[in-house]
């Protein structure tokens, strides 16, 4: 189960966490998600930067991601070094030094009694 | 209609069953699945070993798919080596011994009356 | 614009038509499709072998995609050489003599006054 | 932050606005949107066409993305070389003279107080 599988750069254009969000938190909070795989025997640290369409890049955002485990990460949660805005659209790059795979999952619950869904796999750079 | 085609590992880094669900079963219980196609002319015997962010990988659970055959799977219906606890987020990997064809599906029934949709192709290894 | 791009097989492992459905057809009707693009200046004599858990493969279906056009094909619409059955899992390869592009959309209406959509690009095999 | 990534050409089949929307504009406009993500050093000068089911292609149609931005393009707003009619089967082809990334992302409000998303990375020609 420790063979490593996957790519090195990973990257999702389409990123726009939505605002607002309606029902209890944290299931039904609004969020963009970005789901790692390291299926390797080596911990993988990844960085991510931002992109945004009227200012430069910011990051390295910094992702610790185990040996043989999963972890999903809502962009929302992202703090450092800037937080990032709700609502505003942005693409991103994920960088690993060890090979890893990378899903994008968005939930919108900008609508009362109402969740969408929608999602795909990172493109390996 | 027996030409193999596909890979022969999968990865799907974002797996999450919603928990709970709402709505007669089996229809409209909440999954995430597994959709595997084995185009070929020899039956497939995958494979499939579960991540966590915070245990060791679990598996291999084993799942067949004839010849010339599909098979859709809803994860939280394994249940060897050990059952799929819901609301837990995972990761998974699968290996098959011939060339076969992956896409990952959920469905999230988690508000009363609504039903959301997301998926995408899983990543070939 | 008339470079071919593309690939000259297609894979969707996950098709499921939903039924019943709700809502003005066909607008609402409930489907799965195959969007496909032919980019090229030939054009493109595509065949579609159907799959399934528990029966032999069903096809050739004919699908003609003419230069420079592209064809959303609603696979519930299929009937020869035998009509598809809804609300029974399949998956599906298409195999075309030029490169083309092959997209697959879900619409789900089974809910009254809900619509659901997912989808995903086709593997290229 | 300013290595290239991706690909010079990006395919999608499935294009369709969803029409009529309801819902405050401009958050719940129903549309198709590609995301665009240029991680690299010099702006990308972009030719879209557009392909239909009865027509000869269309275009090209001009997106600039400048170096290390996103652009995120809802289709229903294209005019130049004209107006992309709502309702209507479309596929496209993007070209650019140097790597980006592409993701494809619908939004349907056809029915009143739900949301419905779907989208895919686009595919890389």
């Amino acid at each position: 189960m420790t063979a490593p599988v996957g790519a090195r750069v990973w990257v999702v254009p389409g990123g726009h966490v939505p605002f607002p969000a309606h029902g209890t938190e944290p299931e039904f909070t609004g969020f963009d998600q970005l789901c790692v795989l390291n299926a390797g025997g080596d911990d993988a640290a990844l960085t991510l930067d931002l992109y945004y369409e009227d200012a430069e890049p910011v990051g390295p955002y910094r992702i610790l991601v185990a040996a043989r485990r999963i972890r999903h990460v809502r962009v929302n949660d992202l703090i450092d070094p800037e937080a990032v805005r709700l609502d505003r659209p942005y693409g991103c790059v994920l960088r690993s030094p060890v090979p890893v795979v990378v899903q994008f999952l968005r939930q919108d619950t900008r609508l009362p009694g109402v969740v969408a869904l929608t999602g795909t796999m990172a493109y390996p750079g």
